[in-house]
């Protein structure tokens, strides 16, 4: 008996187990939503660090060595399970979730309270997981210790070694992520990273995320009299620095809805033939996407669809501007300055620094006299596209279609995913961005939910996974 | 020996009083400048009340009923001197001023506390008058009531009928000012009225201000998607307010600095060839102008003077933007909605309403699909220039050439000066807007100042007025 029949021999023990242990799962799960883990809130500092110390017992019970790694901010949990040494190298993988959640606030428009968690009947998926966290990304992260729990229970062994990352910060920027990896970097570093907080395509459809965005941001800063003025006094003859921000602003966009920076799309790699042949074939319903958020038609760049502005094409945006009065009323005031902060999202070939230099030169050629600008709060992260013909890709992908008897969509993300970017660039090491929330769990808003079937169907998905994966030769590097 | 010689003699002695009672006349005002009147902060309301009273005694005791008139904010003061009656109708004025002034911070820049007042020698202007309200607008008119007390208590009488209003209020927005004219109106009214809120060309020329731009305001609130949108799921197709209204705000001025809002210039009166001659002959300082508040170059309408900008031309300015994100660093949002104030200063011939109507009908037609606008805290008040041939202003302009030995110049005023306006539209009544404050008094400032000769000279200026009104048939209109 090969290796291969042996270990599927094996999966369908796990999945069986899984099946049968289905509720005892949930109770674990609902245990971890159960404490109120909101890492942006200090007066919940306490509840975080109860999590953590939560999801490491939960690794240490199913026989990892897992520990809380205290941090500046909140602690990361670390674990390891790894086979006997003895048969030579193995696939070792690395998870990665977060156990902290977004505030729950507003809290009125909870239909029950956010941490306690309970199972609900949904008119369209049967029974759904109500409670904040139960798909960002607590119930997610169970998927994959549920499937590690099965396999140990059933065979006494996973089938590939597994390290855990677990984070805290996830939802407050993490803050303590670069300097956790300068130092335990070697420690956790394996051949492919599994990073669980992700969506699929729609209910029935898996899918692995493939492309995200990059990032650039800065904030610009327009000043022009050396102090605010009276409109009447000076009005006319006073040049006023929102006016000239707006006329910046204005400028970045052409009328076809192309970023007007000189150079801004030099870089760009353009997605494949065949890889937009496969998002025209998705059948994305624009109209869905742009009706639940009140709008009618997409607003960026004439003659691209919505998926490839929102997978392949970076864009210019204003977040906000401050300037002048803002209070009730009127005052009538030529402000000193005016201030926006502008982000970019990027796409693979471009560079963060590239395009806030472009944003420098841009800004500071269409200078009026007596304008000057600043520049603060810059920096960003490149985009990253991973290669869908890798071993560890196309083992996912089998097992994925496996499990949903379909393969899975290849999906971009118009965000980043910062680890994703730091576990590349600090640790060389790629990530397959496999998730099993929907569109509409309603994460980071209120009666945020998770389909039970995500649960139990996720947790299955990752015990295949782990089975397909255990096939790929350990000094791969995928 | 005729009505007016025997007023000119009149006159010498009234002025030799005015020299001989110099040192009692600041002591009274000092009195004044003591009161710390801020009508703008509830905590002062006490002081106001205190310099509202001050104001009546003072009228009271040189010959004029007077009393506080109550309001739901500031008390009025009203007082009315009238000759016995017999000779049949008389010239008769009402002048105005306001007790009330501005809140004195920062303290920590006053060189001495801003309510005890002080003679100060200046390098330039020899003895200057140094508290919160020296020039605005205390200082200026006890130079009024130091004129009148001087011609009662030298003459037994004021040469023309003299009603006096003195608002506490005018620092705050005049809120009780409607409902006063509207009760009090017919009381007060007169055929012209003096207003003591304004400045000189320079300290050795006086003025007569005949332009005063007007004002119309709208607030325009752009909205797009039906909630905030996370920057990287939606960015792209999603429509951003905030790029809406930079667009918008940006082509409201044409590549001249021309208004661009059709319609915006169709009844523009403009100033005649002689006035528009008269200020070119004012060798107005424009580097200094500009300089003082760190600006280099005119940034209005090209082939305008600084000067016709700001007395006769309109303009469209941006007085705050908020939308988005407005906290420190970075947040990657699409905000669903963003606000602009805006304020257009207008000149004799242009309507608030019909300038209002024409930014809607701009901003309407150029709405991108899915975005929605709406408009608030809109209003307005018209520009008001004055004839420069009236009776009055001839007067007035002989008196102010004796006193300073050259003609006033006739001056424009890119501000609005709410009060008289409502003179015009409410009682009909026309303004003459004379002062002698100077632009670097630093009014709204730490370290106001008067000079002493503004004071002194102001008094004067005024004593010379009242003679010459008085030689006018009390039957004209002005």
């Amino acid at each position: 008996m090969s290796e291969s029949q042996n270990t599927d021999g094996a999966l369908l023990h796990v999945l069986d187990r899984l099946e049968r242990e289905e509720e005892a799962a949930l109770e674990r799960l609902f245990r971890l939503l159960a404490i109120p883990s909101v890492s942006t809130d200090p007066s919940f500092h306490e509840s975080c660090v109860a999590a953590a110390e939560w999801c490491a017992g939960a690794l240490g019970e199913i026989g990892f060595t897992a520990r809380v790694e205290l941090t500046l901010g909140k602690p990361m949990v670390v674990g390891h399970w790894r086979a006997e040494p003895a048969k030579g190298p193995r696939p070792h993988v690395l998870f990665y979730g977060h156990y902290d959640v977004q505030p729950p606030d507003p809290l009125d428009e909870w239909t029950a309270p956010p941490f306690e968690p309970r199972l609900a009947e949904d008119v369209g998926y049967s029974r759904i997981i109500v409670a904040r966290g139960a798909s960002d990304d607590k119930g997610q992260l169970m998927t994959f210790i549920e499937a590690a729990r099965a396999w140990i229970e059933e065979r006494g062994a996973l089938p590939v070694d597994v390290s855990v990352l677990i984070e805290g910060e996830e939802e407050s920027g993490s803050p303590s992520l670069a300097q956790f990896l300068a130092a335990h970097g070697d420690e956790i570093k394996a051949d492919i990273a599994l990073v669980c907080d992700t969506g699929q395509w729609d209910a029935e459809t898996p899918a692995i995320t493939a492309f995200l965005r990059g990032l650039a941001f800065s904030e610009i800063t327009v000043t022009g009299p050396s102090r605010d003025l009276h409109s009447g006094i000076y009005g006319g003859p006073a040049l006023n620095p929102l006016r000239v921000l707006s006329e910046l602003l204005a400028g970045l966009h052409d009328d076809a809805g192309r970023v007007a920076i000189p150079g801004f799309y030099d870089d760009v790699r353009a997605p494949s033939p065949a890889q937009l042949a496969s998002w025209r074939a998705l059948g994305f319903d624009a109209g869905g996407f742009l009706g639940d958020v009140g709008l009618s038609e997409a607003a960026g760049e004439i003659g691209f669809s919505i998926l490839e502005q929102l997978w392949s094409r970076p864009t210019a945006e204003i977040n906000g501007i401050v300037g002048g009065y803002g209070g009730p009323g009127t005052k009538t005031v030529i402000p000193a300055q005016a201030t926006a902060k502008l982000s970019f999202r990027l796409v693979p070939g471009q560079e963060s620094s590239k395009i806030i230099a472009g944003l420098h030169r841009f800004v500071e050629e269409r200078l009026p006299t007596d304008a000057a600008v600043s520049f603060a709060h810059e920096g960003g992260s490149p985009a990253v596209g991973f290669d869908t013909g890798t071993a560890h890709f196309q083992a996912a992908s089998r097992a994925l279609e496996a499990e949903w008897g379909r393969p899975p969509v290849i999906m971009g993300c118009g965000a980043s995913i910062p680890i994703v970017e730091s576990f590349r660039s600090r640790l060389g090491m790629d990530s397959l961005l496999i998730g099993f929330a929907l569109d509409d769990d309603r994460i980071h808003s209120p009666n945020e939910k998770y389909n039970l079937s995500s649960f139990t169907k996720g947790a299955r998905s990752w015990a295949r996974i782990l089975a397909e994966l255990s096939a790929i030769d350990g000094n791969a590097t995928g």
